[in-house]
């Protein structure tokens, strides 16, 4: 169990319905120290006003969420991913966050395995771009569930294989329970991951045992069935000293009051992370 | 693609309206020769009744679904588990069944190293009466998404590392392209137990793109992103020479006609497997 917040941070998506102005100033209210901002949630402000709102606030900026999606049918599509992930590395810069997490992409029809090679190449391409402007892309295993479209990466076993391909300090993981807890061997590869450096991002949810919803039934911790503290302990003895970030997808909860909403994921991130 | 029906297996599940004697009249009708029978189905009759139905049928019976659901919080109930596993095997013996489909179970809050132990330690115990009765028990891996409530051997390594533990030729892996589609290891792990002379089952339908419900959505063959012959052909040079057993749970296909229904699936299944 956590006693204090100081490395707690919020996705903005996790308060969707908030605006940035209202999100940094509900966490300023409660004293969570840390923030991880959706592109959808830069984009009404742009980059340069959202990171002078952002260094104002005496927020860390954990994170940008979130680039990926490199495999697509043809090259120009795969040439336009590129460029795609280089401006949110460019964002990442202009609001000071230090990593770009990547959803990494599936195409329906397309084989899993093309998938992955496409995957590797897109973050071999884009790595050198990510290094030049000191930000680092962190590779976010996805729960199988979204094999079919959202990532083909789907085990910290695969997100660890591309790092020790391609090698890069600039080159992480971002481990969400959430996608993790099923695996027999999380916490064996949290191990790993800790132990070659690549271990750069940590986030909590949990997993409603009545899941409703495929996307956005996400719990809050506490709610489901995740042993939470246990993978904690599993990053940290990895050596794993950075935020825990908290991302939530719930049209529930994003349908009710967000100060209340707020208070009660401060609550739960001390009893249940 | 499948030229003709003599390896399609059906399950009563798939046509869940229909009562066990709808449903082998419905088989016969099309000329699918195989039937999965779930104890749901059988119960209404009695294994007995059921078994004569089905032996006058003509039918191959390819298994009994399901037995498992091992892990539970005290002994007793662990026992009565293994109770109810006995009472399948008898069930399959009586219709003829050559094998029982393990759904292993899990238990919400319960850690999955330990739910993974007791399903262990469950097949472990239940295997001399399935071999007494030369019954085999078909460990199904389940996807990932029902490592909550339904089963924590979530992957055909884990089914593997059981079937190397207990180390019985009354013990196998039934393999679901549903639930083994994403894993970059499914085929290596095909190949695997087919030459370990443990792939006794292989079921297909198909993972819709944009899955409604976690449990009752399964696709028809065709209708979303598994590569199903591909699969197949991996458990077929491997050495399967069982039936394709059709399992589709979906609520929208049994809100409609069922006759309707068992033609779309022949259809999918020649063109589709």
């Amino acid at each position: 169990m956590l006693t204090d917040l100081t490395r707690c941070s919020i996705h903005t998506m996790t308060m969707r319905p908030w605006s940035l102005a209202q999100t940094i100033s509900g966490l300023q209210r409660v004293g969570v120290p840390g923030i991880t901002v959706w592109r959808q949630h830069l984009q009404p402000y742009g980059a340069e006003v959202a990171g002078r709102m952002l260094r104002a606030s005496g927020l860390r900026v954990t994170a940008l969420c979130r680039g990926g999606f490199f495999p697509a049918k043809d090259k120009p599509a795969r040439e336009a991913a590129l460029v795609d992930n280089r401006r949110a590395i460019d964002e990442a810069v202009t609001i000071g966050a230090p990593m770009v997490v990547l959803v990494c992409g599936a195409v329906p029809g397309m084989p899993l395995s093309e998938a992955r090679q496409q995957i590797h190449d897109g973050i071999a391409a884009l790595e050198p771009y990510a290094k030049a402007n000191r930000v680092k892309l962190a590779i976010e295993p996805l729960h199988p569930l979204y094999a079919a479209d959202r990532s083909a990466v789907n085990t910290m076993a695969q997100a660890r294989a591309i790092c020790e391909a391609v090698r890069s300090p600039w080159v992480g993981i971002a481990a969400d329970v959430y996608h993790i807890w099923w695996d027999p061997d999380a916490e064996v590869e949290l191990a790993r991951a800790g132990a070659a450096g690549w271990l750069c991002g940590f986030h909590v949810c949990d997993w409603r045992v009545e899941t409703r919803d495929l996307l956005n039934d996400r719990g809050l911790m506490g709610e489901g069935c995740i042993d939470i503290p246990h993978l904690r302990n599993a990053a940290e003895r990895a050596g794993f000293t950075g935020f825990n970030e908290v991302e939530i997808f719930s049209t529930t909860r994003w349908a009710g009051d967000q100060d209340a909403w707020l208070d009660a994921i401060v609550d739960a991130y001390r009893r249940y992370t």
